[in-house]
């Protein structure tokens, strides 16, 4: 009988001639967002900590550590997710449940790093891995993200596991082990939300996944198949759940490229509207003074989460529906990160437009849908809708990232995006080198 | 309100000398017979792959590994922790379900090492940890092992936290962190047994305890209350069950003197048969040829554990009553582990034996407990009881753990014995020096 696991494995050991174009474009872009993310991540208080204790282990320099040092990869892993993780502005993929990028590339990059991989052996690694991630995300599903584990954490740390071990050439029966490992090592919990626990769950996975596939290369074992097999990962961490394959998952496809970017600086819930809302101020070239009244919809769940009506912080902005609609229409910057201050909290103009905006929840609307309607001073009325389902082309998210990038990191994009164009000829070692050039460069 | 975090933080913080004598005593004792475990660990493929990481990872010299070698604390507590918990052979504290001295002592010991600590302290942050880890593994209780998780590396993570915390002079606001943060680290299954993974989660507990504590000492955040507060720890992995305090915490009280030590190299269930039966042949004189039946007792649970009628192997002998009941009165040394070879599945005269004894479960009895009739040949018969429940004296228990600690590590065992009344004098960097000397010229 076949099991995810054997499904898993056969995705990671996939030969390199067999992945199509497409998802390692998107695998690339992914890769320079992440380095984004990463980068900006750096000062923060947590990745300082991190580092601190870095150094205080050191050990042997093979792997390179956000803010420049040098140190085994385990620990390389743990320092860059969790720092990558930080801002909370890296990509989501909305059937894992998770954010792919901050657990793998961590693991991937620091494997590579130490083996002295092509980047684009990196990159065809990381997708592998990501591909798996998706498929335990879904099996755990979303009853198991309900149930407080965090997907990025747990299913990611699967991924991170097989990224590495594919770059450490792991054999059929190792990666079966290293999986197995992986089962007894993977955890983190949503309940850490609002602390450095978050982005530590994203080293966590990155972590495991490095410590998983060395012990497995080095000839370590487990329970036959840790993750489907009886009481393993699924069936412990499933609470109530059945282990019958999804039907959506479509071994054969790559479901990569359905992974989504933050271009703005805010909860996710908040994207779609702010999608709609830039075509009717960009094509429309409706304003703030303009609107008479704004009826939004949106998925009943994100009500809960991104429906702040009064923010009172920097923070609460980020979860506000009424403060990034008057945002948007007056042409902020909502991909600055900078932008969520503590006074644009108190912002009048903003306060006054949230009292002409109305928000309810519609069940026959996905989480990545919105629509609207914009009731205009002069009479006239504009239907909103935005599906983030919808693909951007690589060109246009290319763009779209590049903005995001120049943004949030300023002149130290420019070193990260010119790797676009070249990565046939560079090695995970220039990747890793341009990352720890722009992040000290940032830092000093 | 107080949660359990807050009774375990009190439990962590208390004044060395608010803590009896008795108890300490008691971790005294295990910490011998965590060493003897440990030294005859060393030699194991696992003790050596995990080795070969440390040495590949290698960093600042500050914590000892069995073997000889020394690396940074958290790599040490890994390997200590699973190298340790590689024969089976350590202690098992039943309320607790689990097995604390593996998972706790490698954390506080790396710690200590690196902080100079005295063995004093040592052993108090050891038994401080357990007895908070004996109140976590309770309150998990036998639902969260019977779904899969081990509490050896879950509730032994947090001992592993709080002694490795107190060693490096936590306050309470971080003590409150590293537990937030081990909530979200700590795992472990129990579908790992009969593969290296089972070991592994002992180490896994212990780093995991060293690496929260660290970054908790460096003002890392998490959750408020990660074990007890929504979806926390004991939510996410309680399955269907109460947060509500079990009856029986005693938190004033030492629960850690109920810890049973493995006298015998076979299944914890075979355990209370074994001592029976020593009475009998010792006390009574009862030889295998005078004994015509044999009715043993036990409670239910263990029919499907250690009842192996005919057992093929040396490891299935450790789990059969028939094998041991014949072993233990011909006098065989079942502390021995390496007795349980092969060839002894095929012994002639414990097979025919095997055909007088019938083995029953009777839920009457609690799973420390055997009852049995020996039917003599002589037409005498013995009625036989055993409870493990009784805690041997200190002097007893000390030496009957330095018998097995010579069966199994001979000469060497000298060393660590001599260290049991000097205690007052020594430092924890004593303690690590004769554990590596010990388990160096074990393996040369």
């Amino acid at each position: 009988m076949t099991s995810l696991t054997d499904e898993i494995i056969d995705i990671a050991m996939r030969p390199a001639d067999h992945v199509p174009d497409l998802p390692l474009d998107f695998a690339k872009l992914s890769l320079l967002d992440w380095m984004t993310c990463a980068i900006a991540g750096t000062g923060e208080p947590l990745a300082v900590k991190l580092r601190q204790l870095a150094a205080s282990e050191s050990g042997r320099p093979v792997a390179s550590v956000l803010g420049g040092m040098r140190v085994p990869p385990r620990m390389a892993a743990l320092v860059n997710g969790a720092t990558s993780h930080s801002l909370d502005y890296d990509d989501t993929h909305f059937a894992h449940v998770g954010h792919l990028s901050v657990g793998i590339y961590p693991a991937a990059l620091a494997i590579a790093e130490m083996q002295d991989a092509s980047a684009e052996e990196l990159v065809t690694s990381f997708l592998l891995g990501a591909e798996s991630a998706i498929r335990v995300g879904m099996t755990l599903g979303r009853e198991h993200y309900n149930h407080g584990f965090h997907q990025t954490a747990t299913a990611g740390a699967f991924g991170a596991t097989l990224a590495a071990g594919r770059l450490l050439g792991l054999n059929h029966s190792q990666t079966r082990h290293a999986i197995g490992l992986c089962a007894t090592r993977a955890s983190g919990l949503t309940s850490q939300f609002g602390s450095m626990g978050k982005p530590y769950n994203a080293g966590i996975a990155a972590a495991n996944g490095v410590e998983c596939s060395i012990l497995a290369s080095i000839g370590f074992t487990s329970a036959d198949d840790g993750l489907m097999g009886h009481q393993g990962f699924v069936g412990t961490h499933l609470p109530g759940g059945s282990l019958a394959y999804k039907s959506d998952m479509a071994f054969d496809n790559y479901l990569f490229p359905d992974n989504k970017y933050k271009l703005h600086a805010c909860c996710h819930g908040l994207h779609s509207m702010i999608e709609a809302l830039q075509v009717a101020r960009d094509v429309n070239g409706v304003s703030l003074d303009d609107i008479n009244t704004f009826y939004l919809s949106t998925n009943p769940r994100w009500l809960a989460v991104c429906d702040i009506k009064q923010p009172r912080t920097g923070l609460e902005v980020k979860f506000s529906y009424n403060w990034l609609a008057g945002m948007t229409l007056r042409g902020d910057d909502t991909g600055d990160d900078r932008l969520f201050t503590d006074s644009i909290a108190g912002d009048a103009e903003l306060k006054r437009f949230a009292e002409r905006i109305s928000v309810v929840g519609d069940a026959d609307l996905t989480d990545l849908q919105t629509s609207g309607i914009l009731s205009l001073t002069d009479g006239r009325t504009i239907p909103l809708w935005f599906d983030l389902t919808e693909p951007f082309t690589t060109e246009v998210l290319a763009e779209k990232l590049q903005r995001k990038s120049s943004t949030i990191i300023g002149e130290a994009s420019a070193s990260i995006w010119n790797l676009y164009h070249r990565f046939g000829q560079l090695g995970a070692r220039d990747i890793a080198a341009t990352l720890v050039a722009a992040s000290t460069d940032l830092e000093t």
